[in-house]
């Protein structure tokens, strides 16, 4: 024998016999995608892959009190499940996360490291699956079709509860900025237009509400993801499945996941429909929707200064041009907003495969998987890098802030139940004309009396309900 | 003065004066917006149209306890909604879906129709706006951009109940073909490939499910539609509107539409945010892709027949053809599905719209407003034809489905725990090259005594849960 | 017989007798779509229609020189067209925009009413089809499959002529205004921020350069739309269609549409293949992108005026606000963001429809037809009146334009090459933080001889290539 | 000074100072964006990489024969380039691919490794910006805003050509499979119902069709691809960036690239304009809807085969079920129709990046790159093992094909011209209800005379066009 690169042994499947790196813990099956499959150079997302071996370790725990398969095996199985979901063996999942198959190649993948984990753990050598094999033994009772879906569920789960966390981190943030700035007056605009006066802390607060709701929704959406197929093996009808071994299975996923997994009474269902992933992406979409929007306005407030509005600082945390000098750019919120157009791609991805199954299969399985979970991860750290590098730090320009709702013809609103609509707009316009302010031209026209008149276009007034100067 | 055509009405507005046919109950705002924006030729949603007139009322109903108008403009003004939300005046919202300005133009219409009924009402001529003045009393204390967002809410809220019942009704057409179908033996397909026998009933019972889903989702995302901005006015800081008035016209709103809407503790949020629209819409498109899945599966189920799977034959609703004599297409199917795409699309636009919101209001709302009231109109109408010409009247045909089960291979699946996967395969391959069923060759083959070869290879009990002969 | 309400006639086809009404052109199965399909209230675009009959009058037309039909129905057939193409039985049209069926049903109401025009024209009553027969006579050698098509490709090159030809006029009343505002100087700004100086004429340039780009591109899409799979009947083989009647029919279309209608070599691949129509969508969604940049540009150089830009004045088209008095607002930009929205959704469903094509026909093409066509009337008219309403009337503030580039530090990049990035940049920190100018710090600084730094920092040299004062 | 692992050397910037690790090529603009954006963990594409380093090495050649930099600088920048285009310091391009700042991080960053490369080459220690400065040598005449679309244009058109040939190989492929299929006749099916017969070869030349227009689509769209902006620095209008510097950096973008490199007339539209990346986006999109429609096709026709159309079989490429023996899936079909759904999901996001650009740049454009490059790469390795691994071992069963001809009533449409459609029709339901074939109920039905009977049925004229029987 020569060289390490060339050891291979042999292994067979229905197609024929073919050699796999010696040292590798992937076999035949696995092999066999990676040659079909170099489409990506990305991986299955490592969180797919714990899950799965969750689930292997879950399967392997009721075989051990069912006595399908031996216990010495059962045992180096739950074994080399252990050490994978340490860490161990992370460089042998190596199927693309673009594969056809329904997420069989991703799934044999698994089966096979840990088949030849537990044949090592038993004194074995890999490739002898005559000790551990990937599919009598490692995948018994078992389907890619059920153990598919229900890993994924369980890989959102652990992904959607830092997500969740993250948004209630920047609602308490923004909550924050929100006292901070209860006392600046500022202008309101509405199509991008002078509107009202209100408080610069006011549409902080605009904005934790409406992450309020992302939370709430991303925390709830979770009991949807609880209930698993696991048990249907391959179209939900459960064959070469007992129903004692799917009540075994179900109780140990829940207890090595700490999750709320839950049997269906329908694994059919769930082995064929995808709408709760559509409706998990959708609601990612909404805060995606809710995280551009705050990104727009946080750039608008900051743009210029001489040349925009100029009312907010945002901390700058990168020079900004490599020929303009001086020049701070959001490139925080400018990042959110790009996270954010790739979470709604995402879900355009996702419901044309959730749309795109067939009778008692979805076979894009795996792209709901890359596309789900890219989603989630991206957006939870784009919402703790939104909080702790720009939300925190933004600070406001009072003084400008102040300027905008002065020159503005904002106040001229505060007049419409004193004067009428006609007398008010009048007012407005001159005041715009001339480039003097409401009060002024009001006081010019002497329209009311003066006391009367400061009583109403008092700004700080006007940013709350009820009829100014009533 | 001549013929009816040319007789024309004077009004004015800030731009100047303009002539209004003298029959339009109209104004001016109305005609500009008119002008403005010939685009689609569609008109505003009535249902838009309903919940702003319901508003209008409700803030006359306020006004009449609080003395902000004379008490007999007040009951014009009621009036004038109630005849409108009868059915009068349709033909007098004549804006396009397609406008600038955050929905003010379809207000101002709202606003002048009801302002010059109700001066009819009052004995007076169109126009008179002395007597009933559209900003001056009909929209009192209210802005378009609290008005509108509210009266989104009231519309959306009054269709989607009928959607929620009308997938109630469609579960329940689904779960009765369930039962119908509880003994009819056929083949399931995974990646569209043979795999393992099920009932076809079971397949109707896993859409059952799926538009359970869908049924729950709809009528629980109601609660969120629920919290209005009305008292906000321009901004949501609610200047020119008392607490007392956003009180009262809440009581109103809910008395008036019989729904359960509540006062926003923060209208701010409400008035710029649109995710709530999104989550809605999001909801609809995990509909859809139910939808799909089911109407796809039904057109595969019927294919052919001869060079198809022809499992089912849906009702005939016409014929298929105009070359081809006898042929029968899933008309009804089809168009569910092209419904799908277009709610899908909806959704699409729904979120770029309320992405771009900026600031202190979203200019884009008529957008929502346009695409959201649409999808739920379609997608109401498409579950109510689906379930009527199409699922109630399905049929199987159980000899070809039984068929396509013993000439399948599916049935080696249930040898594998009696004889290994390897062998399994090796005579689900012999059966495939030999025409003849896997049944033949087990037996041929001699590998298991006849007796246990029967019980194991029973179709019927290959549907249950276990492991078949055991 | 009584009264009008009541008259019917008895028409039969494969399921069975049903009364029509006795004054309608349409037949039972066009009677059948619209009881199969009350989907959306919309009929079918009637650019469409006048595609379809088109097609039958050139069919008719092929069939007066084959004799493969009477020439009196022939030539009542060719009457009944052109009296349709003149508007007239426009009512008649009755099918729902969202159908089933591939276009059958708008197809076969086509057929019916041109029969029973026919039918008319020789002297019969109305569903006398030995007369003149909506299949054999109206439809003979086509079928759905093949008119559909091309009626479809037809409608649209008539629909993309007015489109480029307003993109055309568009793009010159963008370059007036370059010219316009070729010596007003304002500040550039890139990620919001202030950046160079530059000539606001220059913006308009821009804006023209890409619009030209959409032009050119809508213009040169028409060559690939002229490929028509007319002759092919159901599947593209040509059964029953004769090689001589498709060159006759191909030549007649072109003569009376006066386009460049060429047959497809493989009528096959244009009867299942949709992906012109996703290429011609996809340019009117590059349109759309260029169409939402210049609005969202214009409502930012336009916002304020006080707490915005306000370097711009878009010409006020109506009142803005119900209850601000004297706002005005971009509501023509903001219509045109929210058309162009409309149309980039719109091609989601036409790539959705388009991929699900299934193997000799795409039997989503209503969905097509509907989406494609709605798409460029909307983008048309939006074009239009962004040039009327907006474009043209637009006017510069070039005192307040000249004072944000004087107050910005965006002239100390014309010192880099002078002091280096690090000195300009401290220089440009200076003056922000002082409320400074540029100019004032760097004098101060005597950093340069007084002579040289005006020379460097005088802005209009600032907008043309090279580097300042050198 | 200790252990390799904390050596680092102090940088410097507008935000203070920074230890950068010693053996880093990078320095700390690099360093702050890495810090700024652990978002995705994937690096920037490394051709748009290569691209900015050709842009770097050309500006340097340019720099040669303007003397704006000293010789030794300019030779050493311009081999440190040509190391990098070797391979050399991969893995110093450390930016994550999601970031703000319309590409200023990764623009950095290249200008670091080629600074720090160049200093070493001239003899310095990394950090020495004093030999080669990142900004005021490797960076001169130059900005992010030209430099990063000028390289995203070249990377682009790198990567479509590979992509083009790819399409014109599998156009070759098809049709040769079409050749190969010439005389296999078998069922066409409309809306997946039996129609007409036709060949199994015109199936794949309608393919090759669709394929061979995707080919000259993204041959063509190269062109306008070639026009950058290079040389207009900051804004477009080229401060601090001489006419002929411009002029020379093109003329060796060209040659050093090979590509048709122009100079755009108005490089300020193209530094803010991205309707171009959204065109070429777009017909991916199309291409994208072949290779699905294709895709979805061949998994239809493979279906099966008992329960499914069985009448083509795909090579299997791997073992296709962990729990079904024998199984083989449609793999690679799958795994092309779900990169197809990914590239239109890009086009989703690349359009609204596109679409949100503001005034004088487009923040978003990273995201654009991120994209654009993705749906390159993955589509151009889809279709080669689409090609490779599916399309040309693909095999017919003539057998099935037939049986599925005779049985269906397709055949029933070569009678009508002779009988007419009502009683075609009737002939084909017999055939339908008895389970008969259309010849042989003709037959009993003695409609015409057996011999032209038989003439009008033989199903391989009727795949032709033409009249059968005349």
């Amino acid at each position: 024998m020569n060289s390490g690169e060339t050891q291979v042994r042999m292994e067979k499947d229905a197609l024929g016999e073919k050699g796999i790196p010696a040292h590798a813990y992937y076999g035949i099956h696995t092999a066999r995608a990676v040659e079909n499959f170099p489409v990506s150079g990305r991986k299955t997302n490592r969180h797919l892959i714990e899950a799965l071996v969750l689930v292997k370790k879950a399967a392997a725990m009721a075989h051990r009190k069912l006595d399908h398969i031996p216990q010495a095996v059962v045992e180096a199985i739950i074994t080399a499940c252990d050490e994978i979901l340490a860490g161990n063996c992370a460089d042998q999942f190596v199927v693309d996360a673009f594969q056809g198959g329904a997420g069989t190649s991703t799934h044999m993948n698994v089966n096979e490291v840990v088949a030849n984990r537990a044949i090592e753990i038993l004194g074995g050598e890999k490739g002898d699956y005559t000790l551990v094999h990937p599919l009598h033994h490692v995948n018994c009772c078992q389907s890619t079709n059920d153990v598919y879906p229900t890993a994924l569920r369980i890989a959102a789960i652990r992904l959607l509860r830092p997500l969740s966390e993250a948004f209630a981190s920047l609602q308490q943030a923004l909550q924050e900025k929100e006292h901070e700035l209860a006392d600046v007056i500022r202008l309101g605009r509405t199509q991008l237009m002078d509107a009202l006066p209100m408080m610069a802390g006011q549409g902080f607060g605009a904005y934790a509400k409406a992450v309020a709701r992302d939370r709430w929704r991303l925390y709830k959406v979770e009991e949807r993801l609880r209930e698993v197929n696991i048990g249907g093996t391959a179209i939900g009808t459960g064959m070469n499945a007992s129903l004692k071994y799917t009540f075994l299975i179900t109780d140990n996923l829940q207890e090595i996941t700490g999750l709320g997994i839950a049997r269906s009474e329908y694994p059919m269902d769930i082995t064929q429909n995808m709408d709760v992933f559509v409706e998990v992406s959708g609601l990612l979409k909404a805060a995606a929707v809710n995280l551009t929007k705050i990104s727009h306005d946080l750039r608008l407030l900051a743009s210029g200064p001489a040349g925009g509005m100029g009312e907010v600082k945002l901390p700058p945390v990168q020079a900004g041009s490599s020929i303009m000098p001086g020049k701070v750019n959001p490139v925080i919120p400018e990042m959110v907003a790009q996270v954010s157009l790739r979470v709604t791609a995402n879900d355009a991805a996702i419901t044309g495969a959730a749309m795109n199954g067939q009778l008692e299969l979805n076979a894009f399985t795996p792209l709901i998987a890359e596309c789900l979970l890219e989603s989630l991860e991206l957006m939870t750290r784009a919402v703790q890098i939104f909080e702790e590098r720009c939300i925190r730090g933004i600070e406001a320009d009072p003084t400008r802030c102040r300027e905008h709702v002065e020159k503005s013809s904002a106040l001229a609103t505060a007049l419409v139940h004193h004067i009428g609509y006609e007398k008010a707009a009048e007012i407005a316009k001159k005041a715009q004309k001339s480039g003097k302010t409401v009060r002024q031209v009001a006081r010019e026209e002497g329209i009311l009396p003066l006391e009367v008149l400061d009583q109403i276009l008092e700004p700080l007034q006007v940013t709350k309900p009820g009829i100014p100067g009533k």
